[in-house]
């Protein structure tokens, strides 16, 4: 099994630990959660993201608020509304917390701390036993695309789906993982991911990892793709609808429209948990709509007076007045009809398919 | 004709005097150019841009050279030369210099000074009124689009093409401001435009002449004309093919291709000087690679302790190791098929069209 560098997200005695991400990659701090408060902050600021892992650190929120405030049905439900509305898009969370209502509801209160916190432990080992047949699965794509080339195969992905987003290996990046173990020559275009930048999680995963990765600015991936720079596109994936539309960070649709333009296969790496056949299509996941902060300011290392470049404190610095109107959607749509293959961890299938190789989730 | 509120270029005496757009839109400098190379390196370092900008900006830096370094053929052809290898992509720039050197070069050097500086405002006179007439053929397109709507009409843009980037009105806002002065309601949707974030030129040029606009992350272009939130699209170019193939900022394409999906028409807006019939289309447009540091930093304004978020100094803050390996590709080819219509002062045509708007032009 993958083995992550640092934990994204471990229990330590009556509190959680994960790995702070508001401050990668410029710092590798962990953050310690102690209270159902904590833990719906750290989702909904982003200290955790990732779908699948804001599914199991809501699990996770779940063990803990029985911890702190009992395990009665009041406790019980409280936590689940609480966590439940901390990120509208990412269905992985709801997954995680209806799998808690499950296990835990029917158990009497005496009995529902220690099924909890072992629940959620079923569900971080899940999730990185899925992330690694994901691995597995994506190799073979890459396996056969590379087949056909005689130079490192090119593969682009937007935002972070790599270990970062997950308990695990990733989702788009499992297979990249699975490529490097196996002697797979791969090169990543790592697309910034405006507005917050977690291009340069994903690109600070891959140096970290030894993986030849070339960063770009979100607008160059049209021009890439036209050229012929890019064998294939991999992204995660927040939702999939019952027809194969796929809810993904913003500017994930633009990548499937340009890959099509080019002929260039388009893929999406996800979990069971990240399907959602109660939504019949795209038009049905909601869009969540974050604050004109993060498309207005940005984080970054300021080099202080004396010190190199790379050293510096963290600063915030201002791109536009802060009374200016923003839109600023966290995911778009792509439509089935784009994505090539979705990679879930029974196998390759296509978009329109999943219902077949999930017979147990249909609605 | 329109009034910039503050000049792009003029000339002061022997020296240009050029608005600073690296310090926009957080300083409203002006840098005063005294040599042929202070307006080659003003061009590559886009304190100056914007095709037609760049293109008059050329033609007043020949004037400027032979001023300082004689009128010479040898002095000619230098200054040519130096100018015309500051950026590869704009042919506005090559435009502005073969003008400049058709105008002079049968001269006596005794007669070319004075030809050279009034060559240079003529160039200028020219994009002005270019500017006008592209606002008002564009206008017509605005008119007819809102009258089959029931509220502001929302028109996305992308990079800057407003009067920062021209002598005049610009190209793509050109026809917004023509709007707004008939009393069309418009609502511009502003895209940031990474790397180098000239949305935040065009938001601040909106802001102060009153037009109502929306900044978002260029990722949020697919979603918004996805869900029906544009009426149509316009962006100015750098170069145009013969056959309409349009190289303009990097993530025009996308937009294109979204808008195209969404069955939102494309416009082009761009004066003759953006013509390229000796070029056959659009894969024979070179494109420029620029620096790492683009992708890498970003300058804004950091609050110093003690200020108000608004006040502070410009900052530079690093979003990325910078050796980080990066792809910078300035342009991108937006293909003729999906551009509805090409706005030129001689009017509104198809891509495909452009041949016969220019018969003189044909190669």
């Amino acid at each position: 099994m993958f083995q992550q560098p640092i934990p994204t997200l471990c229990r330590d005695g009556d509190r959680l630990l994960v790995l702070d991400q508001t401050l990668l990659p410029f710092r590798t701090e962990r953050a310690a959660l102690s209270t159902l408060d904590d833990v719906a902050a750290a989702i909904r600021d982003m200290q955790v993201r990732g779908a699948p892992l804001i599914g199991a650190t809501a699990a996770f929120g779940v063990a803990l608020a029985l911890e702190r405030q009992g395990a009665d049905d009041r406790s019980l439900q409280h936590a689940l509304t609480v966590l439940g509305a901390t990120r509208p898009t990412a269905v992985n969370l709801h997954w995680a917390l209806a799998r808690m209502d499950t296990a835990l509801r029917p158990l009497r209160p005496a009995q529902r701390l220690a099924a909890a916190w072992a629940e959620a432990e079923a569900i971080r080992l899940d999730d990185a036993q899925t992330c690694d047949a994901i691995g597995r699965h994506g190799l073979d794509i890459l396996r056969a695309l590379a087949a056909t080339r005689t130079r490192p195969l090119r593969i682009m992905t937007h935002c972070n789906a790599g270990w970062l987003a997950t308990c695990g290996a990733g989702t788009a990046l499992a297979p990249i993982y699975a490529a490097q173990a196996a002697g797979l020559a791969v090169e990543v275009f790592v697309s910034e991911t405006r507005p917050r930048n977690q291009g340069l999680l994903t690109a600070w995963e891959l140096r970290a990892a030894g993986v030849a990765h070339v960063l770009i600015a979100d607008n160059a991936a049209g021009l890439l793709l036209m050229r012929g720079e890019v064998d294939l596109v991999i992204t995660g994936a927040d939702r999939i609808a019952a027809n194969g539309d796929t809810a993904n960070k913003v500017g994930t649709y633009l990548k499937a429209l340009a890959a099509q333009a080019a002929g260039v296969p388009f893929y999406i790496a996800a979990p069971h948990s990240t399907l959602d056949f109660s939504c019949p299509d795209g038009a049905a996941i909601p869009i969540e709509d974050r604050g004109a902060d993060e498309v207005c300011r940005l984080r970054g290392v300021a080099p202080s007076p004396g010190t190199k470049d790379d050293e510096g404190e963290i600063a915030t610095v201002r791109l536009a007045p802060m009374d200016t109107r923003v839109a600023n959607p966290a995911f778009d749509v792509t439509p089935a009809a784009l994505i090539r293959g979705i990679i879930t961890e029974r196998g390759v299938v296509a978009a329109g398919e999943l219902a077949a190789l999930y017979p147990e989730r249909r609605q």
